[in-house]
């Protein structure tokens, strides 16, 4: 008589009868069980398993029915013979192979993922750190956003089945398309609004419907990582646009000979620069990209904050050729990892936009689309917009106030009095590198403007995101800063 | 003096100078106002307007930031002379362009997605609608879902702002690792299971980064659509295998010369016909792919319903050679509009997927994510399974007592007792779209079969979702259907 050499936990919440399915399935895979080896019959087992004879049954019949053993009539239960001998080798924890055979297992895609250098770069934390992008998210009403969360929380079949329309919740999409009208001048129709998980969704479904390896997208320069990321996953050629005082110089970008497929721009607060896309750019970019057939991507990623005037309305809403596709996103104002951007976009792509969402990732979960249509409709979304408004503009000013203080004519504030973020330019010997690392040694997180250049000639510039971080800690952060470079 | 023509609403909550703004800016677009005019002093608008001198000043301040107007010192405010003509010409109602260019615009995959037949259809409600892949979200425990929701909504810095990895939320990983080993004998570290935004993402990403044009997938015959979009997506080459009472035909596909860069498998409850890949034929497919190294996708879309025997365990368990991809989803047990789902891949594969999932969308909402982690740590996912089991059990059985009564030998049942759909033959000398339209002029929605075949041959095949129905609305539907078929 074999030994089975099983033991069952009675502890266990998993049913006696699975335990002895797996046991066994386990020995036969492993090797300890051999094909065409006989089993003991049930009541045997049962008994020298202290077991019910029904639990033994149950067992035999499960593993029978996925093919381990067989029933040879009047003569018992055997396991099946036609099991290969490879399947029966131990089960190694090493694996075979160890990395992805890229050449021949890979897409272009996938390798130039590989090839894309930070693509996936998380800051470590610092006591003071001075990342962009991040809004104070302890300032966000977390406790009034789950009411109306919890509101939605009900049985409602259309709401927690599949959505019949993979562009979003039509009431959000109307929010939004009333709020981007009165707040941005953006000209749209609710059905050209189209919810996305975030704007970078919204730059990765452009860059595939449009892009092909070899096409050429031109970008401000220095600009957007997450933008380039996407242009470059799908193997485009970039061409860096100078960025001046009046935000990217359109003379450069129609001086190119090359047919353009893409124009990405930041015109309300170029990033990471700062600056404001002037009108008579915006008219000149207007015009260029109707005669040439260009689609230019606006990007109004932080439009919301302006400190000085009002913001400038969007370019969406001068364009008459239907060459813009805005994109827009409430991590900035609600909190990041809540995952809803949108993109507003020309008629004739409503469909294909729609159908792209789709075939990616069906729809965005409807539960926080009905909670944040709630939250606009109610006002509670231009009010906290308001109140973050006065907040990072208290705290921009005590970092240009530090700035003064302590580099005074050392330092060049770049860019517009907006947005969550100041580009400035230090003037230090040491390399970007050197500050940055003296800057983590005494808790400073610090990040270079070097590599949202693609031609990365530029020195001394580093970027500050301050929403996140209280007065004291940014007055301290640039007094530390100082007294690192004045060493 | 010219006349501005200016209403504004003091009803309104956008402020005065606001409306003032727009009103002249829009004016100017549309030609109303012409470069060089002359505006009215801020003394005398406001007079005419009656609102406050500063009203008109903060509105003129604002214009001449944006380009709009230029103060002539000495002379007064005038628009501004270097608009070019066109963009003064009213605005047209109708787009210039009614469609996209496709063949400038439209990269290979825009162009695909647009040639891809039904990819986006949502069927018409009707009274009795035998939709498959709904689940009964009427039973899930709503109430139960906003406890652990709301227990997480707090203040978290962490848990609001950009999430450290784009691979999804570890503990929730942890929860997913833990019950995958112990019900599915999947065999993974946390590391390697991949929170994505449902089943359909994962394949997305999987195609993406595997897949160029003209590679061959081989695909189940019939197959899952979604699966099949994502692959023509990528412009893949698709080869039908036959399906048999044993699932996948492994001895057709390793019958082909050609190398297959992906094959893809629903192991455990085929979709449609329902039926399970036999040990020997899960064996021989492992061995196939490990020799030729051809990945295999597992989508085990809904192995947690089997009503007979235990669910067989996953491919990806018994696989030794990092071949297999196991995509899962919570959508057939919480709710469809959670978008969660999940990949396992193997160890090599990490750091790839993540990158890929970075780019397309950064992370999933992490809100649900942390719900997710406590319910099914807490118990209540696999409760929630076992008691739905219970239920579309029973809806099955009354499914399958109508077509017996009602149809008799007219009827074959295909495939397993298991998942939440099942795969019908039915004897008729009607076309599937006759017995489709008959059907839904009596308050009956059908699927028929026929799409879910490459090479649609076959006729008289229907698919039969009966989770979200009640008993009597499953008999009524099968009642009315036999009516219909026997006149």
């Amino acid at each position: 008589m074999i030994d089975l050499a099983i033991f069952l936990d009675r502890t266990s919440t998993t049913p006696l009868y699975q335990q002895l399915t797996e046991k066994i399935r386990l020995a036969v895979l492993e090797g300890r069980l051999k094909p065409n080896q006989k089993l003991p019959s049930s009541r045997s087992l049962a008994k020298s398993l202290t077991i019910s004879r029904s639990t033994v049954t149950q067992s035999y019949e499960q593993l029978e029915s996925e093919g381990y053993l067989e029933t040879r009539h009047g003569s018992g239960t055997y396991i099946c013979h036609q099991i290969p001998d490879e399947w029966l080798k131990s089960q190694s924890i090493e694996p075979v192979t160890t990395k992805i055979s890229q050449a021949s297992t890979l897409s272009q895609f996938g390798k130039s993922l590989i090839s894309i250098k930070s693509l996936e770069v998380s800051e470590p934390d610092r006591a003071i750190s001075f990342r962009y992008g991040n809004p104070a998210v302890d300032y966000f009403p977390i406790q009034q956003w789950r009411k109306f969360l919890t509101r939605h929380c009900q049985n409602s079949t259309a709401l927690l089945n599949y959505a019949p329309d993979a562009a979003g919740y039509f009431p959000l999409r109307v929010e939004i398309a009333n709020y981007l009208g009165r707040s941005r001048a953006v000209q749209c129709t609710p059905e050209q609004v189209i919810i996305v998980n975030g704007s970078q969704q919204a730059l990765d479904l452009i860059a595939r419907l449009v892009l092909e390896p070899g096409d050429w997208v031109a970008m401000e320069e220095p600009g957007y990582l997450g933008a380039r990321h996407c242009f470059m996953g799908q193997r485009a050629n970039l061409q860096p646009i100078a960025v001046n005082s009046e935000g990217l110089d359109v003379s450069i970008l129609t001086s190119y000979d090359q047919k353009f497929k893409l124009v990405y721009v930041t015109p309300s607060h170029q990033f990471p620069t700062g600056v404001t896309l002037s009108l008579p750019q915006r008219i000149a970019l207007l015009q260029w990209a109707q005669e040439t057939d260009t689609l230019i991507i606006e990007d109004d990623y932080d439009s919301e904050y302006r400190y000085g005037e009002q913001p400038i309305p969007a370019l969406q809403g001068m364009d008459r050729s239907q060459s813009v596709i805005y994109i827009g996103t409430f991590s900035k104002i609600i909190f990041p990892s809540l995952r809803i951007g949108y993109l507003v976009v020309p008629q004739p792509w409503i469909s294909l936009i729609s159908s792209a969402k789709w075939l990616c990732d069906r729809f965005c979960p409807i539960l926080e689309q009905c909670a944040l249509t709630d939250w606009i409709a109610e006002g509670h979304f231009e009010r906290h917009i308001r109140r973050m408004r006065h907040l990072y503009n208290l705290r921009r000013q005590v970092l240009i106030k530090a700035f003064q203080n302590y580099f005074g004519e050392r330092v060049t504030i770049l860019g517009e009095n907006a947005g969550i973020h100041v580009m400035v330019k230090i003037e230090t010997v040491l390399s970007d590198d050197i500050v940055i690392q003296k800057s983590a040694a005494v808790g400073i997180g610090l990040i270079g403007a070097r590599e949202y250049y693609l031609q990365p000639q530029h020195q001394g510039e580093f970027i500050f995101g301050y929403a996140q971080l209280e007065e004291t800690q940014i007055e301290q952060g640039i007094l530390k800063l100082s007294q690192i470079l004045n060493k």
